[in-house]
C-alpha cells in the first residue's frame, strides 16, 4: 500500500482561513494518508492564563505535569477534534488520534540526563502499529494524529510532531511507497535565503553534500534536511518540504536518495 | 455480537482513586465493550481559571463558542487520552473517539427555541455507524466515548454522556443482545432513599407503575428510569443502575423488560 504523510505545523493550525483552504486541499488527496499536526499558540495562551510559567531549555519546552495537561488538552482536544470535524465536512473520512489510541506509537519517556525535559516522549520506528494503521485505511479512514503519545504504562508523553510523521513515514515503508510532506512556511529549500523564489527543486544524497559546501543551504535547514534523509535511508521514498498552500502543486523541494 | 456499554459520570472523573480502581475492573471485563464517559468539574474550573462565564439554564449549562473549545479540550483532550493510556497500561486496547472520529456519531444542533443552548448536539439512533464500530471489536479494540459530537458541517457539539451511552446502546441492539451499565453515586435505585441499604433489585415494566403508585421511586430517579425503559423499549437487553466500585458485583439495579 502507498502512504502520503503530511505534517502541517503551528503557523497552519494558528491562521483559521489558511487551515480551512489547507483541509479542503487535503480533503482531495487521493489514497491512504495521514495527516500529523502540530500544535500552535495556543497552548501557550492558555498555559499563560492559567498562570502555568512556560518553562524552555535552549528553545525547547519543557513540559511538567500541568503542561502536559494543557498540551494534551489542546492538541489531542481542541485542534484534533476541530481539524477531524472539518475534513469530515469537506467528505474525508478522518478519525483523530494520540499514540495511546489502539496502543498504534509508543514511546518512552526521555532519560532526565542531561537536561529533565519532564513529560516528553521518544519514539521509535518499531513503536508503530502498521497493521492498526493498514485496518483504517483498508476502511477508508485518514488518521489525524497529535503529537501526544504514551509509554504504555497510563502516562501521556509530549512528542515532536516531525518525529511523529517522520517515524510513521518510516515504518509505513515497510508496506509501501511512502512519500512524506513537510508543510513549513517558506515554499522550499532556499538557495537563497533573501529570495523567496530559489526554491532548489531536487536535493539528493549526491548534490546535499555539495550544497552544504557552497553555503546554499542555511544552518536553520540543516537539522530538517538531515531528518529528511535520516527517513529516506530508512526506507521513505520521498520527502517533500513545501508550503501548505502549494499541498496539490509541484512547487516545493523534494528529497530523495538518488536523482529522479 | 453480544456488546457491554458502560457509562461513568463526573464523580468517578474528578476522583484518580476511584477511576483508576474502576478502570481495573473495567479492563477486566471480557468481549465487546464501549466505555462512556461524562466531564466532571475540570471544564468549569478552567473556564473559571480563563474567565470565561459559565452560562446556566435550569442546572443545564449554555455552551458558547468559548465554552465548546474548554469543553474539548477537556473532555476530547484530557480526559479522553489519559483514560484510553490508563486502560492501555491494563492491558485493554482502548481507543478514544468523539462522534467526529470516522464520523460514527452524527449529531444536530438543538434548535434556538425555546432556549438556545448553543453549540449542544442532539443525536438519534440512526446516526450511529454500527459497522464501524463492529470493525474496531472485531480488532479487539475498545472505544472510551467523550460526549461531543459533530453535525456534519464541521461544527462540534457538546452533548448528554447519558444520551451518548443510551444512543449507542440502542444501535448495538440491532446487531445483538446489549447490556448498557449506568454507573452513579448510589448503589442502585432505592426504595428509601434515607436508607442505602434499600436497592430494589430489579424493575421492569410490570412493577414500575406500581413502585411510583407507591412512592418507593424518588423523583430524581425518574427521568433516568425513563431513560433505560425507553432504550429497553428500542432493543437495548437490559440496564444495570449501580455504583461504579460494584461495576464486577451483581450489587445494584437491573432493569428490563419483563421479570427473568
Amino acid at each position: 500500500m502507498n502512504t502520503l504523510i503530511v505534517k502541517i505545523g503551528g503557523n497552519i493550525i494558528d491562521d483559521p482561513c489558511a487551515l480551512t483552504g489547507f483541509l479542503k486541499d487535503f480533503s482531495k488527496l487521493a489514497g491512504a494518508k495521514i495527516l500529523v499536526h502540530g500544535g500552535g499558540k495556543l497552548a501557550t495562551d492558555i498555559l499563560e492564563k492559567l498562570q502555568i510559567p512556560v518553562k524552555m531549555h535552549e528553545g525547547r519546552r519543557i513540559t511538567d505535569a500541568e503542561t502536559l495537561k494543557v498540551c494534551t488538552m489542546v492538541y489531542a482536544g481542541w485542534i484534533n477534534k476541530s481539524v477531524v470535524a472539518q475534513l469530515q465536512a469537506l467528505g474525508c473520512n478522518a478519525i483523530g488520534l494520540s499514540g495511546a489510541d489502539g496502543n498504534v506509537l509508543r514511546a518512552h519517556r526521555r532519560l532526565p540526563e542531561p537536561v529533565d525535559f519532564g513529560f516528553v516522549g521518544d519514539i521509535s520506528a518499531d513503536a508503530v502499529d502498521v497493521s492498526f494503521l493498514t485496518a483504517l485505511f483498508e476502511q477508508g479512514l485518514c488518521p489525524v494524529f497529535c503529537a501526544v503519545t504514551h509509554d504504555e504504562r497510563g502516562t501521556l508523553l509530549n512528542t515532536n510532531a516531525d518525529t511523529v510523521a517522520s517515524t510513521l513515514a518510516i515504518a509505513l515503508s515497510k508496506a509501501g511507497f511512502t512519500k512524506q510532506i513537510i508543510c513549513f512556511e517558506k515554499d522550499g529549500v532556499l538557495s537563497d535565503i533573501n529570495n523567496p523564489q530559489s526554491v532548489i527543486d531536487e536535493i539528493t544524497e549526491e548534490n546535499y553534500a555539495l550544497l552544504k559546501e557552497e553555503g546554499a543551504i542555511t544552518e536553520g535547514m540543516i537539522p530538517k534536511l538531515d531528518q529528511a534523509f535520516a527517513a529516506i535511508r530508512a526506507g521513505v521514498g520521498e520527502v517533500h518540504i513545501k508550503h501548505a498552500r502549494n499541498l496539490l502543486s509541484g512547487k516545493g523541494t523534494v528529497v530523495r536518495k538518488t536523482r529522479d
